[in-house]
């Protein structure tokens, strides 16, 4: 048996209409076309304020290693609708476009460009699914740590969810996408090493189990682990065994040989009330500097009422609310065909739809951020023409592009853009930096929102705006295909 | 750089305190102690009658390519609290252990072992998140996508949710465990190849977009796949421009060349009444065997809901909601030390909570169905300990284990242990089937429950009793572990 965990190859990882739109293409004779997609979303995951961007690095990753193998085309072959000549294609495959792209741990909003990708329609089209996975993932899972991390008021939040994750990436690429978004480390040791995140561990019922005996347990834990030992209290009674055992494993074993227990992990019933009990248990046994941690089904909701309650707990380990997004599993970012380049001009297509908000923005495009010189928070984001300046020296009318008679004239402001260039001619020409790098630069980036968008309900709405001209073009586009 | 994307090792994908244990039962001279652990949710998600288990193949995978690499010790030895002789020991670990399974495909309930391990302390122990983690995700797909296949009332239902779902496993293991519960295909070309499941796809709205005029698109899709073709026909406006656009060409292209078209495809706007609209212009231009499908956010209860109000949809393409299982996007399935092996006889061990649900059902256990004889559907489950028979020759006493009053004596029935072995002393001893046997086999096995259980709303709890001697056990071990 050949087995299929150990070693894969990614690039049939597609939905099926894309080899079959692909080798229409190529059969009719376009496939030189260049075209530009939009790589964007409609709704915020939990109606929040703001999503994370993640998964930069792995869309890389699959970019450069795309390679349809013999064994792929023979696959394909069987299907017998592909020409031979598109097999050929496909066999020799290697993307050659341009890419560009809003950095990993930049908060963004719906309709925004997150991906522009400019290349021949073919190159363009296969890449989909995985441009999708990758960034819709790993962007839900940044952005559904960081309500958790905030929730937490400062105190430390680290992943524990592999169980109970999505697949073996959920898990991996769930804990990356979770360091981005804030978590202090996660207790998936592979991800730990693939991503240089600290990895933690306490002990399980079963290590309590496996002795009977809860203070015997207690003690071979210590012993084996003097400095590093969180101690698991809740496998037969939290108040009446477990923390008066770790208190007399501490006072008989631990620190005579000089070290300072790490603490305890809660894991189970009322956390408010257990760890006040164990607080005080712990505090008048001498062990004031020893840390209670807690887990159970966390969310960020469950997080925020522990500490309105006074809950004396020091860190949180979350599982599988954090890594599976469990109240909005999803984020529905969609990749959009928004211009074919026509005799030297990239001309712009549209979208309609039964469903409004389902309309594309139209067009080779790219997206600013204008900041308050004084406060650098930010204002405004604003899609333009590819072609488009925002000069930051003149003011700049802003209007809603669902109500045009809303307008605001900014002055003193800071206009960025927002993607940068990642692959040249499929050449990359962007250095990716480590996920420590992209946890601080989240951070920074989020300080620039003003904190009303930090809400977990009825944030605000982001000004997502569109300019004048890009505005005109997709209201005569509108215009032009819409039935009467 | 290199490529984490194609190659990988999943032997560390592992919650760390595994790990720090491990190292603990390897220094304090417990590495050959034999325990048994029970792998069993307590829950059904959705509130559903049953979960399908899934994911075995991938396990036994897993368990055949475990391998610590010298990159992995290394990374392990620096974080300086394990022994030498552990990470040795790691460098050539091999599991060696016995493993029961309740086949893929078998409809089962809370409390019920699903898996039995049955091995030495550290390889039960590490072996914990791979097997929960594979276990979950595929379980949870496998009931979630029955759920839609019985809603869809023997339509199709294909898997198209690749580019919503956690991450490249989630959608690649997703299709397939999607297909043992029901699917009659996915999107996903790569679980396509991979596991020999039919694969699909229509047409995606930028190949409209990309020649703007929808007629010349539809057009040349007809003209490339004249068999296969499904048309989108939402690119503009279904009613005005979208079918009479696709009627045009299969008048002037299609049907003259001796091919009936296949169908067209929905996907936005209200399918039930577009459907209907739609189903009425097909049939008058002559085409009633053209086939309507629907995509846009499905889900069992939208489908059940189209369907009642007779939507003329001839099936359903089903995304994110069946990907992640949105509406419970986890399985909170659990793997917890049962026994340990003390002088030649597995004693029984026990986890008490504070929340009453959270405590295990201890002992080195098996699980039974019993059907009635005549009907052959399941009239109760029963665990008992590993070395128990129940003898279907003789009339059985059932009894609630939390309401012992409540009995019932069964008779003229068949009782058939649930679990088979599948690996013997680290040997697989199993023939895992094909994708396509598993989808017949978990047909069969829900033809057994009583339909009451196939409700998605309210159905009954099924029974899964103890045996009197198992209860007596459990009971014994409570009192011995309960503080007054």
């Amino acid at each position: 048996m050949k087995n299929k965990l150990l070693k894969r190859n990614l690039s049939m990882l597609m939905d099926y209409y894309e080899l079959t739109m692909s080798n229409e293409y190529f059969v009719n004779g376009f496939k030189d076309t260049f075209v530009t997609f939009d790589y964007f979303f409609r709704n915020i995951p939990d109606k929040g304020g703001f999503v994370i961007t993640a998964g930069l690095e792995q869309f890389v990753e699959y970019i450069q290693s795309i390679e349809f193998t013999d064994a792929n085309i023979k696959y394909l072959r069987k299907q017998g609708i592909f020409s031979e000549d598109f097999l050929k294609y496909l066999r020799n495959f290697k993307f050659t476009g341009d890419v560009y792209v809003v950095p990993e741990g930049t908060p963004v909003f719906g309709y925004e460009p997150i991906i522009t990708v400019v290349a021949p329609i073919i190159e363009a089209q296969l890449i989909e699914t995985m441009l999708l996975l990758t960034m819709n993932h790993q962007s839900l899972i940044a952005t559904k740590t960081n309500r958790m991390v905030r929730s937490a008021q400062g105190r430390p939040v680290y992943e524990f969810g592999s169980r109970r994750a999505q697949g073996y990436d959920g898990a991996e690429y769930g804990a990356r996408a979770s360091y981005i978004g804030g978590a202090s480390g996660t207790a998936c040791t592979k991800a730990g090493e693939m991503f240089d995140i600290p990895v933690i561990g306490t002990m399980a019922h079963s290590n309590v189990q496996f002795l009977v005996s809860e203070y015997d347990a207690f003690k071979m834990y210590a012993k084996t682990y003097p400095s590093t030992c969180s101690l698991l209290v809740d496998t037969y009674d939290v108040l009446k065994s477990g923390i008066p055992n770790a208190i007399k494993v501490w006072d008989q074993e631990v620190v005579p040989r000089g070290f300072r227990p790490k603490g305890i992990r809660l894991d189970s019933g009322d956390l408010a009330y257990l760890s006040k009990k164990g607080r005080a248990l712990l505090d008048k046994a001498g062990y004031p500097d020893a840390k209670i941690g807690a887990s159970n089904s966390l969310s960020e909701y469950v997080v925020r009422d522990l500490l309105t309650q006074q809950a004396k707990i020091d860190w949180f380990g979350i599982g599988e609310k954090l890594i599976t997004s469990s109240t909005e599993p999803y984020l529905g970012g969609v990749y959009k065909l928004t211009s074919v380049l026509t005799d030297g001009e990239y001309v712009p297509r549209i979208k309609l739809s039964e469903n409004t908000e389902k309309i594309t923005n139209p067009g080779y495009k790219k997206v600013w951020r204008l900041y308050e010189r004084e406060t650098g928070k930010a204002i405004a984001d604003v899609l333009t023409l590819h072609d488009e300046i925002i000069d930051d020296t003149k003011p700049y009318v802003l209007f809603d592009p669902n109500a045009t008679w809303k307008k605001k004239t900014v002055t003193d402001y800071v206009a960025k853009e927002l993607q940068v260039q990642v692959f040249n001619k499929g050449e990359l020409v962007y250095q990716l930096p480590t996920v420590t790098e992209l946890q601080a630069f989240c951070k920074e980036q989020i300080d620039t929102l003003w904190e009303e968008f930090l809400r977990f309900e009825n944030p605000p709405k982001y000004y997502v705006d569109l300019s004048q001209k890009l505005w005109e073009m997709k209201e005569e586009l509108i215009e032009e295909h819409s039935f009467k």
